[in-house]
């Protein structure tokens, strides 16, 4: 039961991190539920890499495939869409209607690498004009994982009054050089695709699909756990008895794989994957606050739910630690939790009962402490 | 102080696990040391994927790059080549001067993906002919990391009674899921090159670099551990003081990794790398032996000592741990030791003091026990 696709042109020219403006900029975005009276019962969900604005309902109707987080949000879920007001964006230089290289430039022409850079600072100074925009001056909670997990700490770094409740699943407040290792190789099989074209094959009709599902392939093994992998396909062959003495997909894995690939680039924009990996690579919380993480929230005084996931080796629980640590070296009033599962990464998309759980308990608990029918 | 480059045409057609037979297999090698008047004192040692024959020396004549195991093998090294009769061979499939993909065919064209698929039994198979062609009956000791590991558990298990010593290091006895996904996407990778030509570049004149190169960088994260990587690389740039906001490599670690992909292309053909990193994930010892491990090491009465490394995440501890097991329920005289080290899977190609002393002790005794001066 998604509202109609929403488009809106932010007001006012979008100031970039990485300098000057950006005009004439279109955010995408979906709400669902009501807002109430005092305006004091907003969620924000911030998506992640490859995910879009389409968090619940039967379908998303750009891809035609399942949304994203129907378990958590909708009537009667964790985030109770008959409860609360809730919106998510497609990130700036997303594909899914927000402005970014597949948009088209004043000239309509599509920017193409000629679409500024942008950060996670830059994503939430966009949300966040679109949050005022929508009336709201506070968000009860802002909540994501991974990529959206990021977008939830600089929403506390950078505007720590309008936010009471921070949930940062699954996330770091800076990228690892493996983290940095891996996107590039993304980045690199992208650029190796002689469709790439400088960045150019929109204005050309084509498309780079064979880099960018190589990108995703190498990406998608960095969601799961080993062991996940190891329990869900082993060593199993795929559809035959024996193996070929090829280079067919003889093993479920390859061909899994292959799938994940190619349904990806029919979804995603090529240079939207360069953009945003770039953003997140470039993320570092605690460098942009005089390297002292603990400086980025000391603003805060909202509650904080840190979630992390065992066999999540993309972000480590580690990297969630640290993030603890700081928030309590700022006093912030946050919890923290490491869920054991063996689903790795995307566990945070997954049914994980004790990861529901504490979203529910945390949130209820906030909501009944902020009076939200 | 390497012998001249060596290339032996076997004398017989080269049996294969995927059917049929090869003709005129050439196999290039390199010996150091004198074989003695028992022929007792010869050590096989087998490479690695990406690695070849020079072992050690000034300079690999090839590449013109160093060689890979110096500090290991040589004179008045822990295979003293003073001492042992020393032999490495460049595996089948490979493309330092062993038939495989690269090589021509009996037409004068090059094989491409007319080349049999091998696999890792297939190797042993042509390496057990060189060395029985020097007039060797039975190997001191067969040594090797990585695949190398995988090439020496395949020779106790097919060639049990030529094999006094077996030292399997960092390595499986199958691929798991996640081993086969990282294979996977470094064959998409090349295949997805429009250079690779489904595999006759080589007719063509020209190689599918761009591709071969993100295969080698996806691969190169997975033979070093997140520690080691964040302590080399962590987020520092490269000869600049802030970040581009462009998709240059701004990061060290992004210029490291294009260096790997760049020169990697230089030294190794794309279908060998197709080659060997199939037959690595076919090899599946337990399942050749009905299912049992511990069968495939039942007819073997000599020595082992498996080395893991605590950091390694290709080839996990855990994985040693399987060999180790199952040899003790064979009834091997086996030792077992996992390596207390940051640096990953690669470390059995470092400066490891720890694993060097073992490796020392255990060959020691072993040749002191065979009467070997």
């Amino acid at each position: 039961m998604s509202a109609p696709a929403r488009i809106m042109r932010l007001p006012a020219p979008l100031p970039l991190d990485g300098g000057g403006v950006l005009d004439g900029v279109d955010v995408a975005y979906e709400t669902w539920g009501t807002l109430d009276a005092r305006r004091g019962n907003a969620v924000l969900v911030c998506h992640a890499l490859t995910l879009d604005q389409y968090v619940t309902g039967e379908i998303n109707p750009v891809t035609g495939r399942p949304t994203w987080w129907p378990q958590v949000v909708g009537p009667g879920r964790i985030i109770d869409t008959n409860r609360y007001f809730v919106i998510c964006s497609n990130v700036l230089g997303g594909c899914m209607g927000t402005s970014g290289p597949a948009s088209l430039d004043p000239d309509g022409r599509p920017w193409g690498l000629r679409f500024p850079v942008i950060t996670i600072a830059d994503m939430v100074r966009a949300q966040a004009m679109l949050v005022e925009a929508l009336g709201i001056e506070t968000l009860f909670a802002v909540i994501g994982g991974s990529m959206g997990g990021m977008q939830v700490l600089e929403w506390i770094a950078s505007r720590p009054d309008q936010v009471a409740c921070a949930l940062p699943l699954a996330t770091a407040a800076r990228h690892s050089a493996q983290n940095i290792a891996f996107h590039e190789v993304g980045r690199q099989a992208v650029m190796a695709d002689v469709d790439w074209r400088g960045g150019a094959y929109l204005e050309a009709g084509i498309r780079p699909a064979k880099g960018l599902a190589v990108a995703r392939m190498a990406a998608h093994i960095t969601y799961l756990s080993d062991s996940a992998l190891q329990r869900k396909f082993g060593r199993s062959l795929q559809d035959r008895v024996a193996p070929t003495f090829g280079f067919e997909a003889d093993f479920q894995i390859e061909s899994y794989l292959r799938h994940q690939g190619s349904s990806f680039v029919d979804r995603f924009d090529a240079n939207s994957y360069l953009y945003i990996t770039r953003a997140m690579d470039y993320f570092d919380l605690a460098a942009a606050h005089g390297g002292h993480l603990a400086a980025a929230f000391a603003r805060f005084r909202g509650r904080a739910c840190v979630v992390s996931f065992s066999s999540d080796w993309h972000y480590p629980p580690a990297d969630s630690r640290t993030i603890t640590r700081a928030m309590i070296a700022a006093g912030v009033e946050v919890s923290s939790l490491e869920i054991e599962t063996d689903k790795g990464h995307d566990a945070f998309l997954l049914d994980e009962p004790d990861f529901h759980a504490a979203l529910d308990g945390f949130l209820a608990a906030a909501a009944r402490e902020r009076g939200i029918a």
